[in-house]
């Protein structure tokens, strides 16, 4: 008799073949310059300060022992003092949680408020690695295509009314992932309102808030808001290895996903944690890492969009870069982006479809492409092989 | 309108509430000698080849970035190598992937394995980590009363018969958590073949098997059938805060779960798996370690067993140590170690009472005691401590 692998076929049907992590194995290569990945630049990680990091931690035996399910104390309490100064409230240490990256925290959260067959509103297009959480959660998943300004809480509003009941809504804040816009101030305020008047959770999820360029974003949706579950994350300022991400929530929602943590992996690395905390209290180095960050991205989006503007002109349309690691490229004549792909690929250089974030035709003619990763000079050989590709499809 | 937790009340209503994570608390009294954890030595973790390790692996770039969702390449053929020693066969390393502690593994083996009602086998009593981890994947437990020789394979077998049909069956093969019993060769092989007859998965749960006192255990499950998940750890033998397991498993399993660790957290820790890799593939340094944990555990499996025997004589028994970190305490006389444990804690020493393994009367009279964090004199102040608390009830 043949032992099978009964949940898997059902659930996983469902989950969306991921475009990303398909064409991650072709960053691999060498002479292929990636613009698909969600990296941030290898040589922007601040690796001589981890490992100061790494060197003050371990001379504490704490920092090789298993730890608290919610996260190292003095990790949350650092988390906590920042986030009670982004959102000008005191945030208690037990209204965090320090999860396996933020990703952690959005498949916790999931299990702990998704019911199979509940609704989920994300945008579209939408963060993939979140399309695949909801998906596995069995949600009913409703997509609302997303303005300049973010999320469409105006839809949103009438579907409301039309009857949808959503148990969570979904949105990346600032510098979205993949199309790069910001949900302005307003949006924030309507829809902290629409929460609390049709009783939804909305899951912030903002791992990029901290890298703009120009200005800062508008303060946090959950500033005007207790529904509202903020994940970030350590990933894109400090250094992914880290695998150190956060939620702040409502303290029973805090309770409900450390008891779905505790069977998820019992705890975080007290070792990473505690480096974590180390860096993100560094005051003095930290401002002056990010704001370098802030400086070298800004650079490096302005080289691709500039690249993207020369060599293409009215035939695409780039959406502003204020921040984050990403811009949406869509082209007006009709280019299929799945289509182009593998002639990109044939020319050296990687980019994911826009319809792997959102599966409808008229992202069809789309892409995201991270500028985080590659230095101006490769970003505008990136495009000139992008340009090749194009005259050959 | 006030938003609401849906899934969380009718999942976590079956999740037993853990015994050893509400005592956890307890251990961080001073005064309390706690043999309730399940932590290896704080003294014996190798805390400056772990920093050693970390100032190897952080001179690369590739290991503070983010890393392949099944593990590291390095540690994964490290890992297959041990394995195929083990095994006697050739591992491949893609029959293997590195999850965020086993914990992780048992997780995303359910996810992928247990429908919501499928039946899973486990001994009683069972390591708790894993009820839990079945409980909220919705499963129908079925628990086999272990015996000194391991998992009770006659009355599966007999199940099996009547018609029982599970989709998995767990067990702790080496030093049972928290029996301390080693499952027999013999049993080892029937297990086997029971699955090849009945079409199931053995979810063979190996944390311990390294740490063997005089002898090492009977060759691993997977020596003897396909069908096999086996599960092991860095946390025992080199540190639980590399939060660094593995499943060894069929490439389709290690498929399932990949996708599934994909939405669980995107991949783990470079640094902490290329720290492991480092640790692991240094042959001569870590056999003299493992060979000093054997010895120094042992010795404190011996004082705990010699202090009990000294002070309580026939009116308990201890199961035998012949490795891991606990032994399994029953008392005769009628003592209830649930309404004893709160006179222990007044006492200063702290345990895990039999129920919180298997709600049954059987062992309401029985504990777990965990020799691995208390060098020999602590342990003798445990017992006398734990004499004084029994005297009382």
């Amino acid at each position: 008799m043949t032992a099978t692998i009964p949940s898997l076929a059902r659930r996983l049907d469902s989950v969306q073949s991921s475009a990303i992590r398909d064409l991650l194995a072709l960053t691999a290569r060498e002479d292929v310059i990636s613009l698909a990945g969600g990296l941030p630049a290898a040589e922007l990680i601040p690796a001589q300060r981890v490992r100061e990091a790494a060197a003050a931690v371990l001379s504490e035996s704490s920092a090789v022992q298993y730890g608290e399910t919610p996260g190292w104390r003095g990790l949350r309490e650092v988390i906590a003092a920042r986030e009670s100064a982004s959102l000008r409230r005191t945030v208690d240490p037990a209204e965090v949680v320090v999860t396996h990256g933020s990703q952690q925290a959005l498949t916790l959260v999931a299990q702990a408020l998704v019911d199979p067959g509940a609704v989920v509103v994300v945008d579209e297009p939408a963060y993939t690695g979140a399309l695949q959480v909801f998906s596995i959660a069995g949600a009913e998943i409703h997509a609302l295509p997303i303005a300049d300004d973010g999320m469409n809480t105006g839809e949103l509003e009438q579907r409301l009314r039309d009857g949808l009941r959503p148990a969570l809504v979904h949105t990346v804040s600032n510098f979205h992932n993949p199309r790069g816009v910001t949900l302005s101030d307003v949006k924030r305020r309507h829809l902290a309102e629409l929460a609390a008047r049709y009783g939804f959770w909305i899951l912030e999820d903002d791992p990029y808030g901290e890298i703009w360029f120009d200005a800062p974003p508008p303060k946090p949706i959950a500033a005007h808001s207790d529904r509202v579950i903020r994940l970030s994350s350590a990933s894109k300022i400090l250094a992914p290895a880290l695998r150190v991400g956060w939620m702040v929530a409502p303290k029973r929602v805090c309770d409900a996903v450390e008891l779905l943590k505790q069977g998820a992996d019992l705890c975080g690395s007290s070792m990473t944690q505690q480096m974590t905390a180390n860096l993100l209290s560094d005051d003095a180095w930290l401002e002056v890492h990010v704001d370098g960050l802030r400086a070298e991205y800004g650079l490096r989006a302005d080289a691709l969009r500039g690249a993207l503007d020369a060599r293409f002109g009215d035939r695409i349309s780039v959406s502003p870069a204020d921040g984050g690691m990403f811009v949406w490229l869509t082209f007006h004549d009709g280019t299929d982006t799945t289509a182009m792909l593998p002639k990109a690929l044939d020319n050296g250089v990687a980019f994911v479809p826009g319809r792997a974030f959102a599966d409808t035709a008229e992202h069809a003619g789309a892409a995201r492409l991270c500028f985080a990763s590659s230095p101006p000079a490769m970003l505008e050989t990136a495009v000139s092989r992008l340009y090749s590709a194009h005259t050959l499809s």
